[in-house]
């Protein structure tokens, strides 16, 4: 690491949220810094670097991981060139956040399964940011604590005030849903068995073709029930709550209620317009967390194991969304690495 | 009708519900007032009767409405017993306010329905009381304005702290879901077309042999997707919520947030210990527009086809309770009576 | 009275609040009907007598109150002829439920005090209704639970949507914060000592020469300190709102939320257009329970004395409103019969 | 600076805010490093010192301030140090975020001020942390939009579940309301004319000699009327709240609901248990900014005049404490400076 022991970061991927995570390690993140920063696009990986005080564009990521400056990697390129450049990551044994996906389906991930046990030790967090929101923390907190009992119910909204232009019903469970696929099981500690999928008369306002809203169980190893309501052209805003119901207590996030005002006969607040506000503080958590065990020579948070896992339920879920019977999930024997 | 056309009724059945019926008839609504009360328990119904002044106590509901003391009829006996007293009414041409349920089950309710399309006019307002909840007519009001456009999905949470002995995982479906069947049909009006049930693994305090909670599916003639957490032992009190998700908004009734306290590091308020406190008020307004609808000549409310319907999805919801599979229900045409 | 114990009222004034106790009498109250109405204005009197079964139109409170069909007055005329009305309806020695204010003025009150006195039994219930309302009936008995300990402060908001033409700065004191004199007295059961009026840069909604909002102050026999805002133009609504601060805990009531929505990228409620929606049931509480004290034959709530003690803060008050001070109250000692 | 830019900041008193403000910059904010802790305390300095790569243990600012590692100074000692170590840094141009407040009086306030002047350029940003809180933030916005119209009345209440040993009623203006009164200043951008001070019979749970609560007005230059709740020994928690009333909304921040609980017949959630909690994120945020500023070579956040017309306004809140009348401020003339 450079002087001070400021971890030198790849930013792999400059899109928007690759571009938002360099913005957050240069000017929100203790103790990093951008080394590199890799986009197949060289105009725009240069223009960006040339921003940055000590910081260099590449084309490919094997490029930027040969750096000296470079001692983490976070991808943030688009989900199908994810395993390539995990496997390179490996190969300099270099520690990786990956956004969500892990990779686009259940095979690559387990691939990348196989190759980290190779390593014989963990260097992948997987980027599910819920798990670093202080509502969802306070929720996974009391849980934990036991005080209410057993989780037997998760109610789950998951709603989008609209979709960009070829959004599709298979994308609601891979890109939306797959967050309540990695909340229920990080919540609850326990594997989706099952997953049906219902789908009411579509909203006069959902684009041709995409059956929006859609109602989503899960059932869980340990007996509980969940469903997702998931609406992405809801048209007023994102909104992303959670109840557990326990055995002797239930508890909801995601009200989100924060100034109250009054006017023009009607009390309330502002809705979060997108992902960016309401999960901004997540974020920045995720990687502060990240870079943090990262120079303790840590690794933490989500797993490729929880990357994989989400990655099976999702494809269960697409099957059972085409045919509307409740599909069954199956997954690997879980590696003693993930256990 | 007695002097200032004051509505004479005879209350038949004087257990919890009928006690409270006449309690309220006396003490509370406008224009009516206890001409007789009917229980095969005669001491028990002279006990009530002497109380009253101007009111008769009686064993069988028939001799009650032979009175010509008795203007009207409210049916508050056990389920098993309304059939024949409402039949008895029908001989009268008495109007009816009927408890719920109509009748227990499908098969008997078409019996009544066909008797009163004998008489060629309604005659039964049956005693869905959240109709008549403050809140529940917000929110109908606010679905009937469509201003939120077509309602998608009703998420319904139904809880009661605790259970008396006896209760049975039918008597989930028929005297406590049975509302939600209801208030589904009155706020989309439109039959229910299906019924799913999940179980997941049970509280620990529910009594033995009681799977508790559950989880109920609805599928509606309007494609409406309907879910309902019924919780029946949930321990910390009575709680009765529904949120209405349309095209362009969502409205949520049941939160209950009246008196707001800060007191030992929380802030909160009461929850209702049970239906009677919460739905006090809706009883209140129902025997009080029964009233005022019967002095005006009318009959309004859930009809007699309510009742049956009810009863016929409750049928298809205890089969699929059972088991386990996504269960149709199987109603009859609706009779021109009550289009 | 009547058969059946139907207590007939005489309603003296047949203006907005008239008229709807008239309704409510006839409608919504158990046990009693309208037997009279009084209005100096004749036809209007026979007008509303003509609509109801079994009553009589009247020009003067003495015409009405010698009916035998009589058994108890309701006055809901303007405040400057109730003195006249009470000392009849004394005459006859009737129960009175007497609107606020019991009369306009200190001396006046005090003239009513020394005729009950003088019957030697409590003949008037003033109409403070707030005492009638679920919330506040919940925090007063919270407060007299003495779980929390002794009342420090209490904060209150008093909100109308805008006033009528001809409004003044003293008929804030006088007939808007006049509703939080009582209910300081009742929720701490101690006399108001010394008020203060402080007078901000008015809205620039606020009529020509109305000081509006205000912010009063009062200080109590035991101590406390309770502050109002008073702002009668604010355009948004009515909100009545009290926040009581105790030694170990503080309870507010009056946030009002029912029914919750979420639409155009906000979440909230409804504000209550006027008083008549916020506290239509605390009035329809009030009259059903003077009707059934009064046909026990006993008198309830808001005394006399009640009544003189408001008129007399509400002098200081708009003193205090005058000179800006600090302004003690001069109570008279409180006669026996209203200790 | 060092290498990429990081600022070398000087810590000067290692007490509770100062440790956690080391802790802040070494592990939360990014761009900055702790190059120096000074603390009287010679060894509890150099302990702290000892775990920070590159950071050396001073006893005087001086010292830390004349190191070439040093390039900004926050000033976490005790309040009557402050204006030495502010002058000094004065001497050396150095940039200072100084913890409230400023200095202990108005007197050596204005000292600062002076001395700042003869810089000719800002180097202060007073660490007033409220205006760097979301929800504050929030409420700024709202009102400068001036979609509410003007301001005209603000309500604040400020409790804390208990207060040290040691602690006065002076403490409750100089330590507590001071923020009440920086948030009042830069919500509205009023100065503060007046202020009273209404002490209710103290709570029974208060230390002996200490009034406790009590309720303080400000009157502005603008005519706005703000009250103020101080109770340090509620005994429930940590409870920051202020609600802005304006000429056509109001707006209300402080509730803090986050995660609400169903539980034992209540619904609910959990206050804060102080400060650090409530306020966490607003200290990252103000440093960050601070740090952000001074890398750019910029000055930004609360002035010295502002802490200047704080420790104005509590001395005449102090005299209003003692005498109970209404005291007006008393502010020299607002330098070009900071205009």
């Amino acid at each position: 690491m450079t002087k001070h022991g400021t971890l030198g970061v790849a930013v792999i991927g400059t899109g928007r949220m690759g571009a938002d995570h360099v913005r957050r390690i240069n000017a929100v993140t203790s103790g990093a810094r951008v080394a590199a920063v890799v986009d197949i696009d060289a105009e725009r990986a240069k223009q960006l670097a040339d921003g940055i005080d000590g910081c260099t564009a590449y084309t490919d990521p094997a490029g930027a991981m040969a750096s000296p400056d470079v001692d983490a990697v976070l991808i943030a390129s688009p989900g199908p060139v994810h395993e390539a450049a995990l496997l390179q990551a490996f190969e300099r044994d270099l520690p990786v956040l990956c956004e969500k996906p892990l990779t686009p389906d259940a095979a690559s991930a387990l691939r990348v399964l196989e190759a980290e046990q190779k390593l014989g030790h963990r260097r992948v967090q997987v980027g599910f940011m819920r798990r670093y929101d202080a509502e969802y923390l306070k929720l996974k907190a009391l849980l934990d604590s036991g005080q209410f009992g057993r989780t037997l119910l998760l109610h789950c909204r998951h709603r989008n005030a609209s979709t960009p232009p070829g959004f599709t019903s298979q994308m609601m469970i891979n890109d939306s849903v797959v967050h309540e696929i990695d909340t229920t099981r990080w919540l609850l500690e326990q594997e989706i068995t099952a997953v049906t999928v219902l789908r009411p008369r579509p909203s006069s306002a959902a684009p041709d073709g995409l059956a929006d809203p859609q109602f989503v169980l899960f059932e869980t190893a340990g007996g509980a029930v969940v469903d997702v309501e998931i609406f992405v052209n809801c048209g007023w805003g994102y909104q992303v709550q959670c109840e557990a119901v326990c055995e002797s207590g239930s508890a909801r996030v995601g009200d989100g209620h924060a100034m109250v005002t009054n006017a023009a006969g009607r009390w309330g607040g502002e809705i979060d317009a997108d992902f960016v506000s309401r999960f901004e503080d997540a974020y920045d958590r995720e990687v502060q967390q990240w870079v943090d065990a990262t120079r303790r020579g840590e690794v933490e948070g989500p797993t490729a194991w929880d990357g994989y896992a989400a990655a099976a339920v999702c494809e269960a879920g697409v099957r059972a969304q085409a045919t509307g019977e409740r599909t069954s999930t199956n997954l690997v024997e879980r590696p003693a690495l993930y256990r």
